[in-house]
């Protein structure tokens, strides 16, 4: 999917929700443990339930490599089911991958090829090498840490060089030399929503993946004020306040409830932009 | 296993040696593809040949990933096997992980509970709740990326504060508040040798994973003369350089006389330096 494709899907659906598929054994309604995959029992009804309403899923790879390979079996069938229900759907593994040349090479042929992911988060320590082989792949979207929800964000992300430049400026400004914004997208954490106006003066046109809408406590409003463009620019992530809303038998029904207050919420600000 | 007990078989074995299982199906012996599963037979020949010369197993994830859960499979049956052949090894994830918390978390599990690893890759873009999790297990160990082996590596890390300090001595230092010498290693690759007593004046105590002997044309000599401490401090990494030695049936024999070749230039570096 290009960029004008997914702008095109954001308008479709008045949507630029990312559902979290965080899926954890020990937060899933009980009465799924007793299913043969019960990870994807509960992913497919959350799909099943929320697939209007957003325009994107992003698996965390942690969650299922939890539970080793049979945590990849039930990822793989995730994604094969999330094709099968719709092709309006962009899909990002959460995978916080980088490596050196020929092993990312290997981890853009996990994403990539062995799986149909559109996109996949990668963590720009060891710079170009770790990003160049996802780049070869054609309409597919290498998603770059920029500036991250966490506490510890500051750790590393803000010592400034000697021109005031943070270290997370600088990832953005470099990253953008290595791939056009039909490849290259970078995640920023909505907890700094207040930074995200800065980020737009150095990334204009690039889309933003931003974690850390509710639980984390970042306010949907301050992220698209500050961060939407000309074509949204945005996909916002929300994992636990959706699936988890409810953990009874009524989480698919409650978890679609969220999932249409936040597209309903992010309709008025793709309207209030002009942008549909 | 501790930094003493380390220390111990490193002087047992005399060999401060790393294999790395960067295991590829493109690049095993193709007698193997008509076997169940061509991985996990090739890293156990490889492991059969090469365990008494080295002191750890570093398998790639990356390569693994990119095979799907049938990869994690013969993953799973690799360290497996590695345990039942040795007591005497530590068994690394090359894993680059590094993520929020509660994913830290998950992924902390994956290598220390759901597999037996004794230490996992970190990638320090996003500070400190990326280790945190990692360092409530006993006897495990976080290997933080610092200055790696690869051209881009300068992209970022190079990238110096007002202090003049470069990002990887930044992590270098801050690192080290977030857990002691029995919990930390560093990766610094081995193209980089000159940095070494930089970076040993920096981080005295803790252990190196030093990746990039050989294939990536570092000089085991250089990194032993540099980078050596009083409990040797150094695991040094060579892949390519063993596993493919041979394409042929000899394949591993011709691993085990590269190890072997390996190990006793080790054994003399650690005789020069009073370690055996």
């Amino acid at each position: 999917m290009n960029r004008k494709e997914l702008f095109q899907l954001i308008q479709k659906k008045r949507s630029f929700l990312c559902v979290g598929l965080d899926t954890d054994l020990k937060k899933i309604p009980q009465h799924l443990l007793s299913t043969e995959d019960p990870v994807f029992e509960f992913n497919k009804q959350i799909v099943d339930a929320t697939h209007k309403s957003a325009v994107a899923y992003k698996p965390n790879l942690a969650f299922y490599e939890s539970m080793g390979s049979r945590g990849w079996v039930s990822l793989e069938k995730t994604v094969n089911y999330i094709r099968t229900v719709t092709s309006d759907i962009f899909i990002i593994a959460d995978a916080k991958r980088g490596d050196i040349g020929n092993t990312s090479a290997m981890y853009a042929q996990t994403f990539f090829d062995t799986y149909d992911f559109d996109g996949v988060t990668l963590a720009p320590y060891m710079g170009f090498d770790t990003v160049s082989p996802f780049l070869e792949f054609k309409n597919k979207w290498s998603i770059i840490l920029a500036l991250t929800s966490n506490k510890s964000a500051t750790d590393f992300q803000y010592i400034e060089d000697k021109d005031n430049n943070p270290l997370f400026k600088n990832v953005l400004k470099t990253a953008q030399t290595w791939g056009t914004d039909n490849q290259i997208m970078f995640v920023v954490g909505a907890t700094k929503a207040e930074a995200l106006t800065e980020i737009r003066s150095i990334a204009p046109d690039n889309f933003l993946l931003v974690p850390g809408v509710g639980a984390q406590g970042g306010s949907l409003e301050e992220v698209a004020k500050h961060g939407m463009n000309d074509h949204c620019g945005l996909l916002v992530n929300s994992s636990r306040g959706i699936i988890y809303a409810s953990a009874e038998k009524d989480f698919a029904r409650i978890a679609e409830e969220k999932a249409i207050e936040l597209q309903q919420e992010m309709e008025i600000y793709l309207k209030d932009f002009g942008l549909i």
